[in-house]
């Protein structure tokens, strides 16, 4: 793998987040040696009995063994202790007969070592696609693991399942509901093969709250859509991405007995941690340098609005050009041009930032290079285009391709 | 624009080909200034009476207008002289009102200056987006176009129309019908914002044959479905995308009165010389350093073969892969996944050129690492994948994706 020796330039100034804890989870990590040497690779949390657990998963037709065995479980009807068991540094995905059966090995002697319905054991695996996986070097620590459970774990855990990443990535809030406090917090993996229908990115949620299955995975499936859904770094989808949200109910607050408006509460919080998530997903993005959003207003459907978009944030022409700070609209005509959706040259306005930069099918009068090329040397960047032919609009979320970018991907295994 | 001092490493080794002289067809170059210093950036094609045309071109909502105008006038009845004049550095796309008027003052004036039917006068422009074009430099040199017409100019014209293009692709070939011999000769330009629906790509191809329009424009349509259609560099698709075909009627064969193997003939020589080009446009693409091949054999729809095929071809996963000579075949696995074709990761069979590397969902039991690491040392790679659910197959053509092309294009315009 290619050294990656220097954090991201757009990585939160503060480092991780003081997250809040939330009763009912604990974390522990290790050192096993799947493939990386000196650092943590494995990670285990573990859930009360009566969690509720909700999931989104990649929709690739490749996907791997633990996925397939996480999608058999979602919906299982088990209210016992839970447990999510996560190793970096191999995704077992593409890894045929044995790839089942490292799943079926390492849920079954977890379920043994800590005592929880294999059921309701959730693994995941990140990184090289088609070795297989070491799992008896996972096996030989779930002891160690079992007895390291603490609900300080976090950060760690978050570290533990980076891989081309270059920092951790953590998230919450604390919300209030009907005067008690209730707590959203997580962490979130992915830098590279990040596309809609997630990316390679495991991300784990985890609140106080008491929520049905039902209703947790209604949330879960709509705040998804609007926020992991709506990022893209490469365009490349992978085999491994996996969601989970857990709900331990250790807090007082019963969400589906609440009041609409104290659901919208506890819709939005959870909305605006993955958001966070998201977003920092994005900035880890391999090589990246930029933050970039892309606003399509006025589209004459969803559908439109998200394929311009989309079009846009993964056009390798506009993301270079903005790794190279140059302020070229023509590319963004280009896009939407190529994306498909019902576009009509003279009603597009494209906007960088709050600068007027094209419309009427032209460059505007008041616009001035030197304004667009300035605009191009902040860090974060937003790009809007109004397609003036109706009432639709997206975001996406992505950053730009640099040198980095080929870097990293050009020798990964290596 | 980025300087582009070295020549694609995949050029032809024997420079630009030696074309048979397709009588009825001249050429002179000039250069106007239009952005470019010290090159030529015009191209005039002058074309006998009786000459019929066909063409295609971009299916980009956000075309040029001097593609508009070549569409409007593609279809018309006129069988005068005709003329191909191409400017490079400036695409003439997105300059609204300014850009119609543009067309329209270069094409009166050539019509005035030689003599030609403006509904006969084919534009076209390559070069940045969104910059108005200083028309009256072309229009300033129409008489030493006219003055400087000759059969022998096809390689200068070839260059003329050049843009970040390292080399000037030509092709051509010599067949014989009924005991008569018939010439094919074309050139191309383009090198990035290669995609289907073709790319900031022309092609102007000649022949001596009589051929009546309707024929002429299907076999176009066919053999650019089947070779231009099928490359990709980039994924991004260019405003300004037209091939025509000219057929001069100067030679004694009428392929409208052949039998049908004699059509064939023809429509294959046609489609060598498009296929011949169209490979050399992906050799020139931005920053290439393989040739990469992809098949995709036993899809259940034609359409899933090509979405297998275009999704391995635009992965930047698996182009850096390429241009890091790695033979991370994972990152195949991952492409077909996210392609949105049927897939069974059980079915899938792999080959890098003719080593088996996968099959039955995981990596062959005869396949080493070395031999693969070995294999993507080519200059040329072929990429396989049996799908294993029908019988549809097709082939697409790409290149790696390396530093060279984000150094071309993060500062193109600066």
């Amino acid at each position: 793998m290619a050294k990656i020796t220097q954090v991201s330039p757009l990585a939160p100034k503060n480092g991780f987040p003081n997250l809040p804890v939330v009763r009912g989870v604990r974390f522990s990590t290790v050192a096993a040696g799947v493939k990386y040497q000196d650092r943590t690779d494995v990670m285990l949390c573990s859930l009360v009995p009566g969690t509720t657990i909700a999931g989104t998963f990649t929709r690739s037709s490749t996907r791997a063994a633990p996925v397939l065995d996480c999608q058999a479980k979602i919906n299982g009807e088990g209210t016992g202790a839970a447990a999510f068991l996560v190793n970096s540094g191999n995704s077992n995905a593409f890894t045929g007969k044995l790839g089942v059966a490292s799943v079926q090995a390492v849920t079954s002697a977890a379920s043994e070592v800590l005592g929880i319905d294999a059921d309701r054991i959730f693994m995941a695996s990140t990184g090289v696609i088609g070795e297989p996986l070491e799992h008896d070097r996972i096996i030989a620590k779930l002891d160690t693991l079992r007895d390291t459970l603490s609900d300080q774990g976090i950060e760690a855990a978050a570290r533990a399942i980076m891989t081309t990443d270059t920092y951790p990535k953590g998230a919450g809030k604390t919300i209030e509901i009907g005067g008690q406090t209730v707590k959203i917090a997580g962490f979130a993996k992915g830098s590279g093969m990040i596309a809609p229908d997630m990316a390679t990115m495991l991300v784990y949620l985890f609140t106080d709250a008491k929520i049905s299955r039902d209703l947790l995975q209604q949330y879960t499936s709509e705040m998804c859509d609007a926020t992991f859904n709506q990022i893209t770094v490469d365009s490349d989808t992978s085999t491994s991405d996996t969601l989970l949200v857990a709900a331990t109910g250790t807090s007082a607050v019963d969400i589906d007995a609440a009041g609409t408006a104290d659901k919208k509460v506890f819709a939005e919080a959870l909305h605006d941690v993955m958001l966070d998530l998201a977003h920092q997903v994005v900035k880890d993005g391999e090589g990246a340098t930029k933050f970039v959003s892309v606003n399509v207003t006025n589209a004459a459907t969803k559908d439109d609005a998200r394929k311009v978009a989309m079009a846009i944030a993964n056009s390798p022409l506009v993301k270079t050009a903005i790794a190279g700070e140059d302020p070229n609209w023509g590319r963004i005509v280009m896009a939407v041009g190529k994306s498909g959706a019902q576009a009509d040259r003279d009603k597009l306005t494209i906007r960088f930032g709050d600068i007027l930069v094209a419309e009427n099918g032209w460059v505007s009068p008041s616009y001035r290079e030197e304004d667009g090329a300035q605009y191009m040397k902040n860090e974060k960047v937003t790009i809007s285009v109004d397609i003036g032919l109706g009432t639709m609009n997206t975001t996406v979320w992505t950053c730009d391709l640099t040198h980095g970018y080929i870097s990293i991907n050009a020798d990964y295994r290596s």
